[in-house]
């Protein structure tokens, strides 16, 4: 199967090497082919730059939005949550048609300093999940992982035996259970993963940003994850 | 010690309750005490109308919330969260100077319907317990507690061994010395007691009533709590 990840970041390469290692043939998706190969910088994280780190996964095609929207059976949104609209606004009607966007990006507000904030209009009583399903009705969005680092993302197993959450939710019971099969394939359990339902619940998850990075701060480790104890 | 509790609702009840077994003085603080005193319905969660839970705890003084703040020598906060201003506000200067308050209460927003979102003016940005302690300078909030259902508050050993998080934040680090030992006094472990900073932190800890209201409707009890794995 071919999948399309939207995003040149740390998550969309995380996603992207993953994917590839499974099996899959995987395009990026960027706004400008160009400068994405050309950013070479380490970040302040210790993060390779996208073109650095392109170099040693050869496997992964790159393409503009647009393009990777065409080639993707299934698609993933890892661009930064503030311009994930207009990210997949550049695809073409009939290249989202019917195809699942598993969501994953939080619309994180860096603008009023650190620990960034939710940006307004995508919090609270609306979320960037609700906003994709409603300009791109002719995808199925399905919001799962973005509550946890992206090296979790893609192996649970790194942290208690795997057994900690990843929330999934959206409108259509189809591509959840598409998704899951996705997601059962990077190492997470059946019983790890929590339908929460309709795509609503993106409210939910994206709230979670807000402790999420209080917690990174105070333990100082991303390498962690909420389980729910009962 | 004195404690005064506001609010007269399932919360404020089960630390009034928790806070006598334990030793304390108590008062529970009212808007109106004689209202207080005539609620004896039982509500559609099971739980007992005030009055009905007063005559069967009888070492629980009631007053009006003006009382209580002169009666406490350490306060509880579990009025809702939209009225809390307000009931505090009923308090002479005074009464809160030097005073730790414990903010338990949540800014919840029932007026979109269910499950409920957050007061905009106290969500994301802001808090409430950021608006307690800038409206009331002279005492220390400390947050905590709000993240959980009320069962769990006093009783952590009712699930996982009493292994699961409580986060507490506040500007004043005495104050939050003495939380902790009343936590603990609850039946919390000192490694489970997540101390995040000054009370901004509040933005983090209400932030969880959007996934916690979710995971609660999903999974179909209130005895959850969230444990922290690295």
């Amino acid at each position: 199967m071919k999948i399309a990840v939207f995003g040149t970041g740390n998550v969309g390469q995380t996603i992207a090497a993953k994917l590839v290692s499974l099996g899959y043939e995987v395009m990026i998706g960027t706004r400008d082919v160009i400068a994405a190969k050309s950013r070479t910088d380490t970040d302040v994280y210790g993060n390779q730059g996208f073109g650095t780190w392109l170099l040693s996964n050869s496997k992964v095609n790159l393409g503009t939005f647009a393009e990777a929207a065409a080639y993707g059976e299934l698609l993933v949104n890892a661009t930064s949550g503030g311009s994930s609209v207009k990210a997949l606004k550049s695809a073409r009607y009939d290249d989202l048609k019917g195809k699942i966007i598993i969501d994953i990006a939080n619309p994180l507000d860096f603008s009023r300093g650190a620990p960034p904030s939710l940006i307004p209009a995508l919090s609270n009583t609306h979320s960037l999940g609700e906003e994709l399903q409603k300009e791109f009705p002719q995808a199925h969005i399905v919001k799962t992982l973005n509550t946890m680092w992206c090296g979790l993302m893609v192996n649970p197993g790194m942290i208690g035996g795997g057994d900690h959450i990843n929330y999934l939710c959206g409108n259509n019971k189809d591509a959840k259970t598409k998704v899951r099969e996705v997601l059962k394939k990077f190492g997470w359990k059946d019983e790890s993963l929590l339908d929460l339902g309709d795509i609503t619940n993106s409210r939910g998850t994206e709230s979670l940003l807000p402790i999420w990075l209080r917690v990174w701060g105070t333990i100082g480790t991303g390498a962690f994850n909420f389980k729910v104890v009962r």
